[in-house]
């Protein structure tokens, strides 16, 4: 029985090219192992499948009985439902210590760098175990879309020597335009039903009890959204209401200009006041220098449940 | 204000000497942190400072406002009361993944070995940075004490290269025969009131809601144990007491034949012959080949908890 290894639900680029890229190198220790996903992908990471001749990790939803990694989170909300049946082999991240708990001793490799990616790499020069081209190009292509293109506060030196390293090694001569060209795919959001751009990059947290829904859409230019907004906003209130959730929240994001608004529902309404410092006025909020969900966002307003 | 690097309360051999290790390492890389600990040193312990020229560790039991690496553990229980009040930078340890959790991006070094030093001897090596003569020697005696001379199953061939490799830094020829004067040390339990001896190396354990209490002493010989066995069976049962705790477990390890005697007072009269098959008759049960807490004990326990 092959061991799996699967991201997050509502998978984003880092968790399928991470899932691939430890699964090649397990294999390659002589752990016989897969890669397997939660939930559908988005434009970008079919982008990169494509581009470097990959085929969808399977879908798998269910691990009872199974022994798998977990790549690019540690929190119950975000793994699979029944993954207290399963063993956790490992936890590979670089997000903050969730909530998974492992009752055998595991492998965990979590870093404070901008990707999982990043850090499967340095795995591989543990086990000094040769990057194939492909592999090197999907997880060069993660480090770029979780950093967006070395922009994120989130992004460390580690990160974009690991692009340098991995651009090399897939014989990609200018990562950053190849960057460019996968943000251009990401922003193309016409013709998609606003639940599917709501959900495209969406993680639950649980603050302090309450359910906090938190979506990101990172795109070149935030007039994309105009003709869409009032439908976006309609939409996170439904997705709050059926989730029983608290608040949710949907993050807006400017790669060129540098900054998010946020769309806001919630039960408090001094959320984001208390959190960033700033009111949400008509259900929304521009937040200046904000780009990472996980360094920016997510700690103040935990700090501000506690 | 300098960082902190803290084991487990009640520390052992281990938390002490990887708080030591990590610490030289982080301050070497240019950021200041000192060793912590939670409580007083076993006299195995005292025997590895004094024998490599180390001062005792601050003792150190509050860490609200402060930020500390945390080792040899990653539980709630074993952690300082006010953790959640400190900042978690990183954890480097080798047990299950217990409920520590953190608000921010942080460095974990989790591994599946016997000893949370041999993995600090990862860290190292990954940053180029040399071991100290001394350093090495109390790194290498906390491997020898967690793998109990390798002879524990929890020993792997990381754990074993290791302490050669350390050996060879620290100038020791004889490896293993400084364990077997260690684990003498160790095995003087005479004129130690019982309390001492049951807290020596005890561990408390959230099982499912349930708190249980287990402790473990590893001697050379258990005839040691004959004159002193009621008064410890007198006092697991009060401490149980004590701690509203469901069950206390105390470990007699026989490190030359491999097994344990294992001392039960427990709101559940078949837990041991749930937890691994063999009934406890008259408070208490033979179970041979089992040498390691963490590998064979704490695992099918907190199974029939579950």
């Amino acid at each position: 029985m092959p061991h799996y290894v699967v991201g997050h639900k509502i998978p984003d680029s880092d968790s399928i090219c991470s899932a691939i890229a430890l699964s090649y190198l397990k294999t390659t220790l002589g752990e016989e192992t897969v890669p397997a996903r939660l939930g559908e992908l988005s434009p970008e990471t079919l982008f990169i499948l494509d581009k470097f001749g990959f085929e969808q990790p399977e879908l798998k939803m269910s691990y009872a009985g199974e022994s798998l990694y977990v790549v690019d989170h540690s929190e119950r909300t975000q793994a699979p439902d029944d993954i207290d049946e399963a063993t956790i082999l490992g936890i590979i991240d670089h997000h903050k210590l969730g909530d998974l708990t492992t009752s055998t001793p595991l492998e965990c490799w979590i870093r404070p760098v901008g990707c999982t990616n990043t850090i499967i790499k340095m795995m591989y020069d543990f086990h000094n175990v040769e990057i194939p081209k492909n592999i090197a190009g999907a997880m060069m292509c993660a480090i770029l879309s979780d950093t967006v293109i070395f922009k994120s506060p989130t992004c460390t030196t580690a990160d974009i020597k690991c692009v340098e390293a991995l651009a090399e090694i897939a014989g990609i001569d200018d990562a950053e335009a190849l960057g460019m060209e996968m943000f251009k795919v990401k922003s193309a959001v016409e013709g998609t039903p606003a639940r599917d751009l709501v959900l495209r990059d969406f993680k639950d947290f649980d603050m302090n009890g309450n359910l906090v829904g938190i979506g990101q859409l990172e795109v070149i230019d935030l007039a994309i959204f105009d003709d869409i907004k009032a439908d976006l906003e309609a939409d996170i209130a439904k997705l709050k209401a059926e989730g029983n959730r608290h608040s949710v929240l949907l993050l807006l994001t400017d790669i060129m200009k540098e900054g998010s608004e946020m769309l806001v529902v919630s039960d408090n309404a001094d959320l984001t006041e208390k959190a960033y410092g700033k009111a949400t006025v008509d259900g929304k909020v521009w937040l200046d220098g904000v780009l990472s969900r996980k360094k920016q966002v997510v700690p103040p307003l935990q700090e501000s449940f506690s």
